[in-house]
């Protein structure tokens, strides 16, 4: 506990001088105006020493240089395409092109980054990747170390956010050590296309801004009741007939492969969500026999239910689906979904009726697990290993050794403490849905929720794998998501890096003050979390 | 009331197959999905009778012709280059262009408009426009008709939205009868350009959005305690000293000309407020001694209260200043704030007390008086009316009797049944403040919000001009205020424009889905907000 402490300590010592670096001469210091860090990192690394003392970093001959350039590949190749853009700014508009500002000539022009193990230009992130880096700036050398491609990435992005704008136009950073490592190993967002449709290029902008936050999972809730975009190469008419569009609203397989690789060139993991049973209503239209007919006495009435779990053809149109899908998504796992399935039509169904009477089953729980069981047996037979919601387990059905489980539902302390007990990787999302939002500065609940407030032992706490923060379809598409994701998105993403103690949202809002401001100059319709105040650059100008 | 009961059974007959205009064949209706009708307005106007019968309306050969060329001003033939584009689209990935569906020989060419009172290129619109219109679509024959430009715009708006695209790719309208007038004068919207600063192109933005549903409105909170970005000519050091950031974040003399003259050219009025006494700390960095010097015991404590009431050098400045924004801004009204008034640093300042002493004063509220009843008799003086808020007249001070007093606080029916007891024009705002964000399809609460259900008589309830929806910035900027603002301030256009029977958020719902879309379509960042569902056009992409 006692390095914690002196993090702590560090992090307050190196925010109140960097609130002034940004203040100007002419605007004092107004009541409810939260003042913004400069050139601290979000999220906050293990280790972050920094200094007063400075350098200027020269624009126009900075350059990334790999110690050992055998060990390159085109994943870091490209992301040294990104930041230099993020650093000094892409917009002839931007105060680095109108500014006059000539750096001196000892000014840093270099990143030494140093690659441990070589990459390869199809790694893929996986969940037990490392993430860990080392960052050394002192005077005008700089140096990042990873053992992993994942680090390097990890490590540009903290780099990125400590070279900062000083008052006369130059860009400088302070001499600052940082060892770095996650917290949590899968840091997720999960975005619903199936309420409404999200297109490519603003599910790509959502990428980016999960990279610059240091998440690497996105967690893609590809269909549901409303509708299907999920393009299927086996299944057409699901998707003709279950798409709000088959010709506009739709992911083809090409634009999966795009968002896939556009994730993973940033170090994150897709991993694709087919909910079932409940939840597929849009998978109906167009694959008749597939969802469960709901009974009005002796008669069906027209309505569907859940999956039907009864006929052979289920499990056959199961497998042929899902190996579509195991063969599209390279990432280990996959979401199976699992939540809220609702008995009532399968209640009136003779034919699931008589199929429990026949499997001796008493309560529609055990036929639930029944299905599970089977599309679970179906996904791990394809070598994939599988992320459920509670439910799944909560019915007992019994899953591969690597499931992941995520919890969801209110009372997720007792939850974690039975999915862990029974031996499961965990994830938390309980406290991290975005989708409710409410007036004022909400991000700081979101900031304390700590997955590790439950009941249980060492070993136990070592299941939780972290967290996902879910963005759900009700309210939100292309108009809103990005603007209602960030920064809120960033307090999670700060929960789920950075260690347990840095845990005061008053300590940290001037840095997502700063943040923010970054994102916006970025770019992004990040809004104003944190209450009156202003950014150097403004979203639409100035 | 017989009449209106008309117009609400052929609303209902109206939205009906509307709804299933827009379903495609593939598109099973799904239960969560609120269905959209197709080429309705919103709002509704006053009579709207349409029928099935349709004409294509040839987007390659349509034009606006004036009945009289000569009762024509560069208001309307601006009035015609906008709305080409809006209803027929303007980018090359509409449909339209991307259509290849050829009008019919017989299809529309051409909008009659008649304009009875010829319009001036300087025309400026007030609070006793005349906006009523007629609107008849007869097969191929189309006529709008008005007394005053005022007129024309908010019909050719409903022009605009009652023109339609047919799944064959061809736009449509219905053949309708409309005859229109707004049920409030007054439709304002207030936006906070001091907590946080919103772009000039970005009030541009929004000005295009008030136009198309009919606010008429643009009330400026343009400086408040946390920054001050109007641009003073007079008093430059007050901005120098009081804006976020005096290059950057501050409105100039040319912006707020442009955005008048934005503003004028879409029938909407801008009312600036300067709100004074409280909500000034901005103020005073530049403008010493024009603050009250807050005491701790016998001496001042360096912190700073409301305008100092007191000295003969206040008065003077306000009025110079008074003059500065009279001459600047056309607009008969001007808003002088008035609210939120804290008396606790007047209680601490001896020169206060002693003053109140010599007046005879025994509350503080007294002096709040005094300070208002100056005020106003400046700007009185200047030939100004007002609009203040509702704690100006709770105080007791006299005003001018055309002052338009706006009621902001819990418990407002109680206040609008005494500012109408006491003759005054009144504004309502309580229920329609749209910074306040929650979960949900919150829209129906605003769109419940009755002005009139208050205890008073007829004559009280002429004096209710309309109202306001505010956004405040304490959590708004550029990120994200178009999205927070629309449709939901729609809501509250409709409420303020349509019948007062024109009341049910159930029949409300389809139409102003289609709006929200048509929003979308048109480029607005209208966020959804009546649960899952689609627009043919997303925002950004499909």
């Amino acid at each position: 506990m006692s390095s914690f402490v002196g993090i702590i300590l560090l992090l307050i010592a190196v925010e109140i001088p960097g609130s002034f670096q940004h203040d100007r001469g002419h605007s004092k210091f107004r009541g409810p105006q939260v003042s913004q860090t400069a050139g601290t990192p979000w999220p906050m690394p293990l280790s972050y020493h920094t200094q007063a003392t400075f350098t200027y970093v020269d624009a126009g001959e900075f350059k990334f240089t790999d110690v050992d350039e055998s060990s390159s590949c085109s994943i870091l190749e490209e992301a040294y395409n990104r930041y230099f853009p993020l650093i000094f700014g892409r917009r002839p508009e931007t105060l680095f092109f109108k500014s006059s500002f000539k750096a001196p000539t000892d000014a840093m022009t270099e990143l030494m980054v140093k690659l441990e193990k070589p990459c390869k230009d199809t790694d893929y992130p996986m969940l037990e990747s490392d993430e860990s880096y080392t960052l050394d700036v002192n005077g005008n050398q700089a140096m990042l170390s990873a053992s992993e491609i994942w680090g390097v990435l990890r490590g540009l992005e903290t780099f990125s956010q400590i070279v900062y704008q000083s008052n006369d136009g130059g860009f400088v950073v302070n001499n600052t050590q940082i060892v770095d490592k996650p917290r949590f190993n899968h840091r997720g967002m999960l975005l619903d296309t199936s309420r409404h449709f999200i297109s490519v290029p603003i599910l790509m902008t959502n990428l980016d801004a999960m990279a610059q936050n240091k998440f690497n999972v996105f967690h893609w809730h590809i269909v549901d009741d409303p509708s299907f975009p999920y393009q299927s190469e086996k299944f057409p008419k699901i998707t003709n007939m279950g798409a709000y569009d088959p010709e506009t609203h739709v992911y083809t397989q090409t634009d999966i492969k795009n968002i896939i690789e556009y994730a993973r060139m940033r170090g994150i993991r897709v991993v694709p969500e087919f909910d079932s049973p409940g939840h597929t209503s849009s998978w109906g239209y167009g694959q008749p026999d597939l969802l469960t007919k709901c009974y009005t006495g002796s008669q069906p009435n027209g309505q569907f239910g859940p999956v039907n779990p009864v006929p052979n053809s289920t499990y056959v149109f199961l497998k042929s689906f899902f190996t579509e899908i195991a063969q599209l998504f390279p990432d280990h796992y996959m979401h199976l979904g699992g939540d809220e399935v609702s008995f009532a039509c399968w209640q009136s169904n003779p034919e699931i009726t008589s199929f429990m009477k026949k499997m001796g089953y008493t309560s529609y729980s055990q036929i639930e697990e029944y299905y599970m069981q089977n599309l679970l047996n179906i996904v791990g037979g394809l070598g994939k290993g599988y992320q459920i919601w509670q439910e799944v387990i909560d019915n007992g059905a019994k899953v591969r050794a690597d499931t992941v489980v995520e919890v969801w539902k209110a009372g997720w302390e007792a939850e974690m403490e039975k999915v862990t007990k029974l031996g499961y990787k965990t994830l938390l999302s309980t406290c991290w849905y975005l989708n409710y939002i409410s007036y004022g500065s909400d991000w700081m609940a979101y900031y304390g929720c700590e997955p590790f407030n439950f009941n249980g032992t060492d070993a136990q706490k070592q299941l939780i794998q972290g967290g996902e923060t879910c963005m759900w379809g009700e309210y939100v598409d292309g108009t809103n998501v990005i603007s209602r994701l960030w920064p809120r998105a960033s307090a999670v993403g700060e929960r789920l890096w950075s260690a347990k103690e840095i845990n005061s949202a008053f300590l940290a809002q001037s840095r997502l003050t700063e943040h923010r401001c970054r994102m916006v100059r970025r770019g992004f319709q990040a809004e104003p979390i944190t209450g009156p105040g202003f950014c150097r650059e403004e979203f639409g100008g100035v």
